[in-house]
């Protein structure tokens, strides 16, 4: 509530990083940007005075300011330093998927520097990882945000906290957590199947053109990503979970196939050899049909039982995870207040926009409690 | 950040607020209770020492506490006077619906006293008391919280807020927004009708019975539960709604009967004649089935061409509104970072412990943001 002067230290200017700086210019009241990285190069604003700040628009216009230092790539305890000699409080906005970057969170934490990042890799890694990231912002009095991490901008991570926070119970954790499979099953097996339709490695094919999956799909279909989502999500409702592999995960790469490498020539040649398993994946969807049903790939938390799992599950027609459309995600809270009826958060869960989007709101919180 | 003490009052002991008394006794570093009020009574610590602090039990155990200094009903200029004088920062939990009380919290807000409420009357009643809420919180560096005003526990005026902080354009809000007309139109109206169904005064009685309608159920059949929520949501997306009668508001009270007193025997005649009235309902239905719908009754704002409407809409039967369960609220943001699809937050939108939920996620918030 006071004037505690904020400012703020951002790095990655990838999709999200763009579309968060250009959120950041918009916002009233924003902190002092002062430290802007890209993979090989920083601007800073000079220390001591931490000015002038770098003006919050796109990488070219921030980089052409006069009178910011420049620097190459700095180490997280170079910036973690620089940050907490500024006169006031600092945030780091983590605007990357660096796993190096998020395992030094708990320097900046210590250091009294708040987090704000759509980045899973600190919190779906080693527990003890998790443990250290909250030990630090406790130790630091700093405070850490990552909405983004689950969902994008969907209100997932801090409706989960709310639930846990004013003493509910929460006893299962149900949905589809990737925009990228929620596209393909929902383009694969629609619940009104009209007529002929697209094979697997078809619809795989469409959603790598369109820039859907990742540029190896099989970064998609591997399903560490809903697993990285899940271990998040299972660890806020209480559950020790050691690893994003310590869990069984279904993945949908062909086993001929997982060796390929990750090389342009590796990825054609998956894309090109995809088609020999269409029957697999259609004996599936064929399977579901008869029982009335449609395959779907979700993740679910049984919160009692102590069970994460993600893979491919069979779902009712009218079911809401059935009825899913485009690249939306969906999840289902299960709790002793809500009953047999969960609480439902829907929409797009990918995108620069939307996850920039929860990135923002999240600084805000920051701000607001550290002024 | 720092060890701001705080002190809490609390306003209302019935459902809601007997389930918030059981959430505040096992939050962690909960604030001292030093006010709990019921109509015509209130505890409070006795001043300038503010304690003992009140036990947050039930009303029962925190009236019979020694040492509390024990009087009537209280004025709000009265109420505010305590609190701002006690050592530190004080915050004041609404849990009754009543206007009177509403329309003074920019005297607590003035007094530097933060408001968590689910009370509905401060923010749908004329536009001069909204501006005057929020005027009087920036003069006197206090907070207002009130996401149960609308959907309950379900983060819905969070997610609105954050859409609109982060710069995201809002184009329409949809949804059912009463608990009580969910299940009248969920069982009036299934999307999977078998064979001879219920007339719509059987269950209207039905409701009535299980406790799901106000006591006088034309206090929600009136629709003005709905235009209140759809005033605080169209005021937050930006639209200055004049007052909740501003615009337009399907009743579904048959306009014979809407002059019957609110007298148990008013109630008790207009249960008995509203059977004469089925047959309007029954077309109204069957109209919808004709065109492979449903009929429900619904709030819609359109941000653009400022326009608020509550009253009945037909649906496809394979919606996310027809599809709705029990006395679940389902609210659709569409918004231009979002798109075709909406951001979608669906469930249980009434009952105290849901309730009570967003009151104390509320007060959490506060608290952090104070401290």
């Amino acid at each position: 509530m006071s004037a505690t002067p904020l400012y703020l230290g951002v790095i990655g200017v990838g999709g999200v990083g763009a579309a968060f700086l250009s959120q950041l210019a918009r916002l009233p009241n924003a902190p002092s940007l002062v430290l802007l990285a890209r993979s090989t190069q920083t601007l800073l604003s000079p220390a001591p005075s931490y000015s002038p700040a770098i003006p919050a628009a796109d990488w070219q216009t921030a980089s052409s300011t006069p009178s910011l230092t420049k620097s190459g790539s700095l180490s997280p305890q170079e910036i973690a330093s620089y940050l907490s000699a500024a006169p006031g409080r600092s945030i780091l906005v983590d605007n990357t998927s660096d796993p190096a970057l998020a395992s030094a969170y708990p320097v900046f934490l210590r250091a009294g520097i708040s987090i704000v990042t759509p980045n899973k890799k600190g919190f779906s890694s080693d527990l003890s990882l998790w443990k250290d990231i909250f030990a630090a912002a406790a130790e630091g009095k700093a405070l850490v945000y990552h909405e983004s991490t689950v969902g994008a901008g969907l209100p997932v991570i801090s409706t989960l906290r709310d639930l846990v926070a004013t003493g509910d119970e929460v006893t299962r954790i149900e949905g589809v957590f990737s925009g990228t499979l929620s596209f393909l099953f929902n383009t694969f097996a629609p619940v009104s199947s009209s007529g002929a339709s697209a094979s697997w490695s078809a619809v795989v094919a469409q959603a790598k053109e369109l820039g859907y999956t990742e540029p190896d799909p099989r970064d998609d279909l591997n399903g560490m990503d809903v697993a990285r989502k899940l271990t998040i999500l299972a660890r806020i409702a209480g559950l020790e979970v050691q690893a994003p592999d310590s869990f069984p995960i279904e993945s949908l790469i062909p086993a001929e196939l997982a060796s390929l490498p990750s090389t342009p020539e590796g990825i054609t040649q998956f894309m090109t050899r995809l088609p020999e398993f269409d029957g697999q994946m259609a004996s599936l969807k064929e399977s579901a049909e008869k029982a009335g049903k449609v395959v779907r790939y979700v993740g679910s938390i049984d919160v009692g039982k102590k069970e994460v799992r993600v893979g491919l599950q069979q779902f009712d027609k009218d079911s809401a995870i059935a009825g899913l459309k485009g690249s939306d995600n969906i999840i289902s809270f299960y709790t002793k207040r809500y009953g047999a009826n969960p609480l439902i958060v829907q929409g797009a869960g990918a995108g620069g926009d939307v996850t920039a989007m929860g990135v923002t709101a999240d600084l805000i919180k920051v701000m607001e409690r550290l002024r």
